[in-house]
C-alpha cells in the first residue's frame, strides 16, 4: 500500500523523523549514550509507586496535574498557574511550536544544539534559521535578535555541548525579542548547572518559557515529565493546544512525590558533578580536549579526532556513547556521566583502545 | 502581562479550548459523567505496577512501545508496525490531525460525535464541516463522502449517542474517499459493542485508521493509553510526528499486562453491558426515551426533556453524569454506566426527583 503515503501532507512526507539515540537494554551493556541519570529516583517515589492503588488507574487523571503543579510551586516560590506540566520536555516544545510558528515562518536557534528543535518546526511546515555559537559559546545575541523569529530556542545549558549562558545575557535577548517573538529556555539540564537558572526571567518578561524536566535531575527519563514555567497568560494559551489529559495519574503522583524530595535531588546532583569533574580531568589527561561542562555529559574531542572510530570501537566493547557526526560535531563525541564504576570502565577501555 | 496573548497565531488566540467532563473526585460522589469502567483494571496489571522496578523508571522507555506492539499483534493476529501506540487516544487523534489536514482545509464528521475532534482540527487552522446524523443515525454516507475532505472521523460506536455504523457502510464510505482522503475510525467504545469493529478494513483500505484505548474496556482511563492501527504505511508517517518518547516506561508495561488478558477485559465489559441494559429498560419503563446503546453510557431523554434541570437536580445529591447543551442534545443526558449499586442509587434519585 504505497499510496498511502499521498495522503499526508507534502512537509510531512518529506519530513525526516528525529532520530532518537539508541535504547538497548541489554544486560553488560553501559548506557552513556542518551543522558539518564545513573542513579535510581528518589526513595520517596519508590514509595508513591508502591502505595498507587488500582482506582488511580481506572479514572480520568487530573487535566492540569494539580498535585503537581501545587507542590512545585511551593518548591520553586511561584503561582500554580504559571506551570504547565507536559508529558516529557518534548511534548510542551512541541506545544510550543504549535502555538507561535505559522507555516513558512523561521524559528531561531543557535548551532550546535538539541535536534529535536529543527524537527518540530518542520512539523508545522515552518524552517529553522541557525546562528552558530562562536567558538566560546557565548550567546550570539545580535544574530539571534536579527532574524526577527517569532519563536527562539535557547537549551541552557545546552546540548550537546554544556555550556551555560548567564541569566543576565538571556534578559538581555528576552527583551530584544519582546516585541515580535518568544523566546524559549530548555533547562532540561538545569540540574547539573550549579544554580544558574533563567526562571526568575519570566516575572518580568512575557515573552519567556523555561522548560524544565524530571528525566535528568530527578533520574525519571522513563517517566516522561516535564513542566514549562511563563507568565499566567502564556501558560492558559499554551493549554488550549494540550491534549485533554496529557499526564498520566501515575506519572502524576510520582512526579509529585520526586519534585518535593529536594534533598535527593540535591545528592544524585552532586554524585553527577563530581564524576564529571573527575572524568573531565582524566580525559584532559589524556590529551583528549574537554568541553567545560555544566551538565551531566561532556563534549569530548579524541587527540586524533577520530570520534568516530572511537564510537564502534567502544559499541563493540559494549559501550554506548553518542556520536552525532553534524558539522563541528563530527570529531567529537558526548559522554553521559554514569556511575564513578561505567566512568571507569570506559576510561579503562579507552585506555586499550 | 496581558501584551503575551499577542504571540500566539492567531487561530490558537480564538480558539476555544476542549473542556474535559468534570474530574471530581470528592468522597461520595457518583460519577456518571465521563464514561470510566466502574471496574478496577486487571490483577495482571496490579501485579505488573507491583512488579516494576525503579530502573524502569530511571533510563528512557521504548520510543515505539515495542512490547505492547508485540503483545497486541500477537492478541489481534497482526503485524506490530501496523499498530501505532499513543498517549492516549486523543493523542492519536491530534497526531492524525497534524498529519492530514492543512491550514484552511475542512475536515468531515457526522454531528453530534466526541466534540475533541473539531478542537483538533482548528488548532490546525482547519475547520470542521459537519453532516448531521439522520433521526436513525444511519451512516450519512453520500453526505460525507461530498465534502471531499482530507480527513473524516468516524466515532463508532459514536459518542454521546452509543449508536453503531456496521462494518460493511463504513467499508463502503472508506472506498468512497480513498481517491482523496484518511477516514479515521475511532473505536475507543469499541469494546461494548458486541464485536461490531473495522479492524479488517486496514488490510484492504489504505486510506482507514483504527482506534483503540485501554481507556474503557481496560479500565484505565488514568493511564492515558490508546493505539492506532493502519496499513505500515500510514503507521510510518504518523511516527514522523510522534514525540520522541510519548508513551512511558509504565504505561508501555500496564498496557501490555492488560491486553493480554483478554479474559478478565471480557468479564469487566459483560458486567457493564448487563448494567446498560438493565438501566435502559429501567429508564425506558420511567418514560424516559433511551437511544439503544452498545457503548457504556446511554444518552437519555427524561419524559419533559428537561434535562439540564435533571442534571443540576443529581449535581447537587452528588450525582455526576454528562450534560452537553448543544443542538440536538440540549433535552438529552449522557449516563454512563457504572457498577449495579451507583446505577440504583441514580434510579433512585431520579425517582425522588
Amino acid at each position: 500500500m504505497d499510496m498511502a503515503m499521498k495522503y499526508f501532507l507534502p512537509h510531512i512526507s518529506k519530513l525526516e523523523a528525529y532520530t532518537p539515540g539508541e535504547q538497548i537494554n541489554a544486560p553488560g551493556v553501559i548506557k552513556l549514550n542518551t543522558n539518564e541519570n545513573p542513579y535510581p529516583p528518589s526513595p520517596q517515589v519508590v514509595k508513591a509507586l508502591a502505595r498507587l492503588g488500582p482506582d488511580r488507574l481506572r479514572k480520568y487523571p487530573q487535566p492540569y496535574a494539580d498535585d503537581f503543579r501545587v507542590a512545585a510551586a511551593e518548591v520553586f516560590g511561584l503561582d500554580a498557574d504559571m506551570i504547565l506540566p507536559g508529558n516529557g520536555g518534548d511534548e510542551l516544545l512541541r506545544m510550543i511550536a504549535m502555538s507561535f510558528i505559522a507555516p513558512g515562518q523561521a524559528a531561531a536557534a543557535p548551532y550546535p544544539t538539541y535536534t529535536l528543535y529543527e524537527v518540530l518546526v518542520q512539523v508545522q511546515n515552518a524552517a529553522m534559521t541557525w546562528v552558530d555559537w562562536p567558538e566560546d559559546y557565548s550567546l550570539p545575541l545580535d544574530e539571534l535578535a536579527a532574524v526577527k523569529a517569532p519563536l527562539t530556542f535557547l537549551a541552557n545549558p545546552n546540548a550537546p555541548t554544556g555550556t551555560v549562558v548567564e541569566c543576565d545575557m538571556v534578559a538581555k535577548l528576552a527583551r530584544r525579542l519582546e516585541p515580535f517573538g518568544v523566546l524559549v529556555v530548555d533547562e532540561a539540564y538545569f540540574d547539573f548547572a550549579g544554580g544558574a537558572t533563567c526562571l526568575p526571567l519570566v516575572r518580568e518578561h512575557p515573552n519567556v518559557i523555561i522548560l524544565r524536566t524530571l528525566s535528568k535531575g530527578y533520574c525519571m527519563a522513563g517517566l516522561r515529565f516535564g513542566y514549562a514555567v511563563a507568565c499566567r497568560e502564556l501558560i492558559a494559551g499554551l493549554r488550549k493546544v494540550k491534549d485533554s489529559y496529557n499526564c498520566d495519574a501515575i506519572s502524576i503522583a510520582l512526579a509529585t512525590a520526586a519534585i518535593k524530595d529536594q534533598k535527593y535531588r540535591q545528592w544524585a546532583v552532586d554524585q553527577v558533578v563530581a564524576e564529571r569533574d573527575r572524568m573531565s580531568a582524566e580525559l584532559t589527561g589524556r590529551g583528549w580536549n574537554v568541553l567545560p561542562s555544566r551538565s551531566n555529559f561532556i563534549l569530548v574531542r579524541p587527540p586524533d579526532g577520530e570520534a568516530k572510530r572511537r564510537y564502534e570501537a567502544l559499541k563493540r566493547r559494549n559501550i554506548l556513547v553518542r556520536y552525532f557526526g553534524s558539522r563541528r560535531l563530527s570529531d567529537k563525541l558526548r559522554i553521559t556521566i554514569g556511575t564513578p564504576a561505567e566512568n571507569s570502565a570506559l576510561l579503562a577501555a579507552i585506555d586499550r583502545m
